[in-house]
């Protein structure tokens, strides 16, 4: 299958190897110029479970996908949030009436802007487990396990996501056909909306911000004001699971020792977070609905004004 | 005038320095070891306005204040918030049937505390706009100006506290009779309501927090819970003028280029913070008036958060 994978850092960069070696037709499409001209050179090279390997998968930056392109059979999109939109614009020219594109991006929100690039019966949203890390531009570091849990967001679209599930699966990554993905991607972002945006501000490990006595109240005042919004939506979240499953991640010999995505993005970077996307969203949503959610809406101030004060870009 | 001044660090060390030189019979009253020890020995030392000044003003334990202590006129506390009860249990012997106790701490409540251990008549409020500095132990540094206001928060205690006032303006502190002290602790309040806790989580100054696009929906959003809690207490806020008067702290030539408080004991020294004083004490008159103040107890908590990771004692 021709497939696009429109953001190859960590992420997409696991994905086009894993579906170039398992026979799909992939291409890499990335900005970030020491990386791409990296893998132009050498190819993409990555630790794989400890095994060392390098595959001639090509790469291309966005603005190289000019009119003379062919047009893909699906487009996984792994880009930061705040790049999305910018990267389907460039890219439309892969876009066409069949091409499906899935996406896996953290937070909420992403179908309203996939839906001014392709149509809707062709969208699938997701979630993964899969982790991923770069060791330098153009060499991932690949270890673990991990699965997609899709679905299309159309009725009309559910043959192409079996398809895509199959294609997911044969390449290992563990394709699963949701029959209610929104739930899945509201559960997920209830994770990002707790626990990025506070060891964030807290310049604090999971563990560290779980193993304080605020932790818990914060945890069930986000994860209520999702809940609210999400139940605007349609889906209707199971609160105390929630909060036992965000809590879980408190554990030292799981992933309590680490910090979220946002404050390696943040702090430690000094780029601009996706706050707009976890707990912006629902704070814009909650306006939208009427709902008052202070929690999102006071997280995602001071998250913008570390940003400026630390003068992200 | 017999006056103790019970917690004699930057500003305790002030009001007993420029009230012993207007002719008062001053005790100083701190549990500092070396403050303590380096007064007792050299005495009381200050670069009071560029002039290098000692003065042989009695220092004391709080312990040391055992029941052979002559009762004094007015005990000025100036504790940490934290510490004012604690202090006024170890200076009981201290406080007659007409001691007068003046509370020029920040924060909200204190009255509730002072109530316990001073009849009400003679409990005086008030706020100052004095500032001042320790430059080592037994060692202040004094510049500038200020004024002291009071009001008595009984009607009885009206005459107590215009003597006061006198006693004040006699030593150039400029003492001035409040006819609405409660509304000029509310305001001082919001002031230490934005700031304080924000500045601090986000390791930033007054003005560079000032500087972001988030700090006036957050200072608007704050000073109305303030406001909705005064208003509970016979206090209406002027939201309008406060917030002025808070933005106007974020000229780069006035204090904006300072850190509040509150992030020099948490960040700087890793001491615990007065937050239950300031927004913990609006969230818990909320909840008693059964008021919503999400922005004042969100701070709340992750103040408390970063105390508890920091490891401040």
């Amino acid at each position: 299958m021709k497939i696009a994978i429109a953001g190859a850092g960590a992420m997409g960069s696991r994905f086009g190897l894993m579906l170039y070696r398992s026979g799909n037709d992939v291409v890499l499409i990335d900005q970030w110029h020491d990386h791409v001209e990296t893998i132009k050179k050498n190819g993409l090279k990555a630790n794989y479970n400890g095994q060392e390997i390098t595959e001639q998968i090509p790469i291309f930056y966005p603005q190289e996908m000019t009119s003379n392109k062919t047009q893909v059979e699906l487009i996984i999109v792994f880009t930061k949030a705040t790049q999305l939109e910018h990267m389907l614009q460039a890219i439309k020219p892969l876009i066409g009436i069949k091409t499906m594109v899935l996406c896996l991006l953290n937070g909420l929100g992403h179908e309203d802007i996939l839906q001014h690039y392709v149509s809707k019966k062709n969208i699938l949203l997701g979630i993964t487990m899969w982790t991923a890390g770069l060791e330098a531009p153009g060499k991932a570091k690949l270890f673990g396990d991990g699965e997609v849990e899709l679905q299309n967001i159309d009725p009309a679209g559910e043959a192409g996501a079996h398809r895509m599930v199959n294609v997911l699966k044969k390449a290992g990554l563990g394709g699963i056909y949701s029959s209610n993905v929104k739930y899945s991607v509201w559960r997920k972002a209830c994770v990002n909306g707790t626990l990025n945006g506070t060891c964030t501000l807290l310049d604090a490990t999971i563990g560290a911000f779980g193993a304080t006595t605020a932790a818990i109240p914060i945890l069930k005042a986000i994860i209520s004001e999702f809940a609210a919004v999400a139940q605007k939506e349609g889906v209707v979240l199971n609160q105390k699971e929630i909060l036992d499953h965000v809590a879980a991640t408190f554990d030292p010999n799981g992933i309590g020792m680490h910090y979220p995505s946002m404050h390696q993005d943040l702090i430690k970077n000094h780029r601009l977070t996706e706050i707009d996307y976890i707990n912006g969203a629902v704070a814009r949503k909650g306006r939208a609905y009427n709902l008052p959610t202070p929690y999102c809406t006071f997280l995602t101030e001071l998250v913008h004004a570390e940003e400026q004060i630390l003068k992200a870009r």
